[in-house]
């Protein structure tokens, strides 16, 4: 079985694309997607420690022909857009290097999240291209799609902050979280292909367990946006590892502003994310198989016996939390329709 | 390799115990429990679907050599005590007649546990031995274990309950929680042994997602443990459930009556659970493996950046969220330690 | 978010195609393929058990858009082709009715795949079509490719037939195997939807056994095969079940005819499946995560020690082996290209 | 809760332990069933790695009270015996030391298991300390129960000979193997603890692979215990890594050397394991879940349609694939209950 040496796209590209840091999931989940979508044309897909490597040699389940190269940045010539994943701060130079020769670029780590310069070194130290921070474009497609047709710079938000924000969106934005207790949850691949002792299959089958309990860094991007929608609210936040790949859930308690009954709720996200190609509002909790290597999220809202609110935003953290996202933002920045190659 | 054919009892049995409804998941264990109990001698293990079938072959990973028989309440004679692992209203009706026939009686159902015949008719019905209710002790151990040692009738808690209360006590006895929200997750043992597309493999692996959303009948027995504590606080409560087979986390977000810092918290879990023989307090969050087919439980207690506590109380469901925490207390019924036969 | 109403079909539909049995793993999977088929219609979804309910309500990760009705076989009209996924024994009439009425029908148990009689009594029993018995041609595609093209009524191999005779073709259709040894292993999907404690999430997880070891119905499909290809071998098999949802391996230890070596082995197998757009054969053992959810056959061979060929056949069991395989075949059937709707 | 700070010996100790290499997983189990030992004392746990971590910090499932220091070859006094857990080749050497010390050594690395120099050499290399070759007792108890008493080395078998050679024992005895092929399965545990993509849990989970398919060097172990026994058969082997943590099977196809019924076979297989305390010949085929955490081996065995064996060997394999029977035999050479602290 051979499988097809070139792309399949359909008629002329509508951008030539690189890869940074292709050899992380959510790099070659990235590649993966470029590689079968039919208006833009992988180029090239960077890795410097598996450089010389096939992408399916590294990921068997990916049908992406290409060979992993290291990124030169003297030759970007010919790139019209990049979408970056390398680590936080070793993103920013990379980003101000491809901009500088002309491509859009979609940073998938944490680099131009924070608008606030102050929180951003708190949480991860000094910045690596001052001279563009607070330049991108917050990447949560339903919240920024008409900034996002103009951008030049996307930062993809954090998995569990497009969990949790599309989840609080239509109360937020009404101004109505007053606070919120956010407790999250997702598989091993957003832990990272690093490989330690926590990860091993026999480490985690039959386990699950919170971490980063003293303060994670997705709580004050997910603050960030809710006071951006119009719900200054306090976050607490705590995530949890659990014993399957993919699959991201935030369960979001949320004291809300003024009192609203079920129905009252529940018809506010149906209404706000009526039209949305990619968030489908549920008429009951949600289940993370039913949207394993999809873009989608999906959203249940329910009132508990004492007034407050709870609602669910669940993801496939490496689609819609990570390279999905990426893609959806690309095709805007492209002029092209958000679900291409998405679906 | 033949398995001893009696129990391998050391001296004379403190008790003849019958296990009632041995074929579900709590019951089996119960049964599985006790044989291995140096100082408690199974008489019989019943269950009507299964009767004339060996624990071992329903169970393959148990060890106790009984052949499981319909239970016939007019031949009680010799019966010490039962552990009654029946569903929620069947339980009560059992326990009358056990107890008339003089047996002390753990019962590993609901029947028991709420102290408000209103609260416990709106969430499971009709109760099946009205003359009783009220009567029995309520088995979480470490809190009533004075009670309990005189008890005749004991309401094994529900596991959501064991985590969350065993998680939340030092605070709560202090008066100190105004509101909690709860985030718990179980393995699917937690589901039963009762059949459906739910639980199948194929459904479960690679899955996650809350349940229950609209109400679950262990919120109303929780608020009711944390007002007998002194902290009478509205609970909001999800659980969910997770791709393993054993284990429970109850993720409790708490708001303080007043505030206290995270050393503070920390020393007032320590010096509670100081010398509990089953309940350890956690220098960080917890795991599910690191209890898996334990009667621990484990604690870890937090202060998030806007002053609120984060409580995690960590069990096996089976064990200390049921049958275990059954045994436990049958042993201080007995006026045996209260650890014999679980360790 | 809106599903479409429709299907997606490009240009006039090639058939009308019915699915009948459409709850259980293989139908349900081949009327969401039939879905996203390009030149399929699917007309129809049929279940007696689950007639009223939505196909996503009972598999939330399938996106086709179609109410499960129960099955009128006096209302075929306009009924091109069929799909049935109807137990061994009850499939065979409906075929009757379905080739009655003037529809191809594509079935996938397996009531056609033998063509002895005596045999196939012995195994599953009367037949329930008899007159039919022996009309249908073996839906192994690489196999039986030309007479497919013509047939009206095709049996769909069984999972482990597929698996083990793609990986055994090349050597059997020389005329080089002389015994084999089949020790197969499959994930849950394989046993079907039937709930019993043998697939509840909690007896699976961590464990993995042997079954039918005393006999295996696909034993004798696999022989009449081998012997079909040039190489009457007796057949040793044993199924094993492992705890993951989709993919089955067969490892088929083969006594060779006459005496190659590994080079000479592994040429004839790539030179046989050279263009062949659903076999690929690896330079090294194959894993199951790599064809998840294609129609795709994985094949390895290698030589050992002693002069054996050891040789693997990989499959997801419920697309290649099941509902994929059907609709390769319904689309040669249909004079369409057999990838169509497939990749 | 307080962990008792002093190990849980009845009287006193048999011999003082030394556990050499306690980080990795099967000197880690090690560590923990001699803690736990009612006649051993574990004197020592040692790990270049990672001296100074409390084992249970490595291991959180584990209760052994011991923090891991550097092994220190001059100063074994007061040792008795030693379990050691290195890596093939790095053990030879150390085993010298602890038995020019005076203390009894049970090694589980392959340094002492093959008889044949050359067939050593070809699979590991050199070997590190020659002067010892071929002077320890190949630790399969079944069958070298009385050698053993009298041992001061011992070779722990491999995991997959321990589960294939218990599995045809009853035949190779008398010399009914003519030839055999074994498929074989295992958890990753078996895999160690290293660490890399393969057995990260977003790779292994839904998946399944053989490996080493090439030649695996428990295939001479296997021909020389079954030349051993009395049938000097080829042998076929291939190994294959399964989503589970603990656990291995051995299907084992052999041809026997004359003609030998169900019933007949399946006698041979009872009386020859009479009485042994850790293996029980089952009457159908064995799962491993039913022996987790155990020192059992299960077997079964049954014929098929051409009068070929099939014999199944099921272990847990770090338990009697490797620490359980370590603990097996130093209990025979101390002159102890070979079942001590095992069950």
């Amino acid at each position: 079985m051979a499988e097809p040496a070139t792309q399949p796209l359909s008629g002329d590209p509508a951008a030539r694309v690189l890869v940074a840091g292709a050899s992380g999931y959510t790099g070659a989940l990235a590649a993966e997607i470029v590689w079968h979508h039919p208006r833009l044309e992988l180029v090239a897909a960077t890795s410097r420690s598996d450089a010389g490597r096939a992408l399916t040699d590294l990921y068997p389940r990916y049908r992406a022909q290409i060979e992993l190269t290291e990124l030169d940045l003297d030759r970007l010539d010919g790139i019209d857009a990049a979408i970056v994943a390398y680590p936080h701060g070793a993103a920013a130079p990379t980003d101000a290097a491809l901009r500088a020769a002309g491509a859009l670029v979609v940073d998938l780590s944490a680099d131009f999240r924070l608008r606030d310069a102050e929180t951003y070194e708190r949480w991860y130290g000094e910045h690596g291209a001052p001279e563009l921070f607070g330049t991108g474009v917050y990447g949560l497609t339903e919240l920024y799609r008409e900034e996002l047709r103009e951008a030049k710079l996307v930062a993809t938000p954090g998995c569990y902050p497009t969990a949790s924000v599309l989840g609080l969106a239509p109360l937020a934005e009404k101004g109505l979280v007053a606070e919120v207790s956010i407790s999250a949850m997702q598989g091993t691949s957003g832990y990272g292909r690093k490989n330690d002792d926590l990860v091993h299959f026999s480490s985690m089958t039959e386990n699950a367990f919170p971490y980063k309990t003293e303060g994670h860094r997705h709580r004050p991007e997910i603050e960030q946006e809710l006071a951006a929608l119009g719900s200054p609210a306090p976050v607490a936040f705590v995530p949890h590892l659990l014993p399957l790949d993919q699959g991201e859930m935030a369960t979001c308690f949320a004291k809300l502003a003024e009192p609203l009954d079920r129905d009252a709720v529940q018809a506010l996200y149906r209404e706000r994310y009526a039209g949305e190609p990619f968030v489908r509002v549920l008429d009951g909790p949600p289940n993370l198989r039913a949207l394993r290597d999809t873009n989608e999220c999906h959203v249940y809202v329910t009132v508990e016996e004492h007034g407050g609110a709870i609602a669910f935003g669940a993801i496939d953290n490496i689609w819609k939390g990570a390279s999905g996202q990426g893609v959806q933002n690309l095709n805007l920045m492209l002029g092209l329709d958000e679900t291409e190659g998405l679906k």
